[in-house]
């Protein structure tokens, strides 16, 4: 089953070998044997985690201004993996560097792409629980506000002009769907 | 508050000018005064839509290969803008082209940027209710299988191997707190 979707690399050309990302263009054989070209982004794949406090029923966000979208966006902390850096280290290092917090429990919930039309950046989702105040160090070209919200309140804000990232929305939604079982 | 955050513009250097994308590199002004350099990738905007038929709890969802995931995922309808195309047009075009469901009420959610760390790309989310059954009409480069699925099951398969795209684990997330309000 599915057989018959399967595109088939023939050739691949880079275009752009970037600090963070790549561009290689693929020439591919469709499944009805005809040709096209797909232009494709390489990317780090990254973290993103939901850092909760449960005692206040807070989520710790950090604010950001972010270049493609041109403004400053109300995001969950995130940050790319460092190279052979396994994916729940660097959840544990980006939440301690962008928060200050600690995480007693750290519990993985799934992957997923951003956008797998172009681009095989991959996020790995991760339930930050039990955490400590620590100290923040963010890196020397990174400036972000770190925030307290009730879960609520970034539940009233989905999808207004604050919250507007993928990663954030389907963390604040995994949170809301996550704490309705219990 | 937030303007220790912003970045200025310096210089924009255009890389790649493609297809479905471009790449440029801006030099900016961090807020300390140094600076930095960002690889942003400019996509076109697209569109997602939750397809959802209320008599049988099921959803309209397409399979297909994805080259940058180098596997099959099951996803939500979706594809990108026109030139000039409003996006409520264009949900409509996709879900008839890709499905060939018509949908009687097809109401707007909000919209998100895919990964606002290093591109414009955002996606408008569409609830598409009422449904009729029309016929399919794909583009000639674009191979998919169109399948229903209950609810339920999608709300299982998400973050496994079937179930990793941001845009589809939105709107399945979406769909069940929203189901819940009712």
């Amino acid at each position: 089953m599915g057989q018959n979707l399967i595109e088939k690399q023939l050739k691949s050309t880079e275009i752009y070998e970037g600090r963070i990302l790549n561009l290689r263009i693929d020439n591919v054989k469709l499944p009805d044997g005809n040709e096209a070209k797909r232009e494709i982004v390489e990317h780090a794949a990254g973290v993103t985690i939901i850092p909760y406090l449960q005692d206040t029923g807070e989520v710790i966000m950090v604010r950001q201004f972010r270049n493609p979208a041109e403004q400053i966006l109300l995001e969950m902390p995130a940050g790319m993996l460092e190279i052979n850096e396994e994916p729940k280290r660097c959840a544990r290092r980006e939440l301690e560097e962008e928060t200050g917090y600690k995480a007693g429990d750290l519990k993985r919930i799934g992957s997923f792409y951003t956008s797998p039309g172009f681009c095989d950046e991959r996020i790995h989702l991760y339930l930050a629980q039990n955490l400590s105040k620590y100290e923040q160090h963010t890196d020397v070209d990174e400036f972000l506000e770190v925030l307290k919200i009730p879960l609520e309140d970034l539940k009233n804000k989905l999808y207004t002009p604050e919250i507007i990232d993928a990663k954030t929305i389907i963390g604040v939604q995994f949170l809301l769907n996550y704490l309705q079982k219990d």
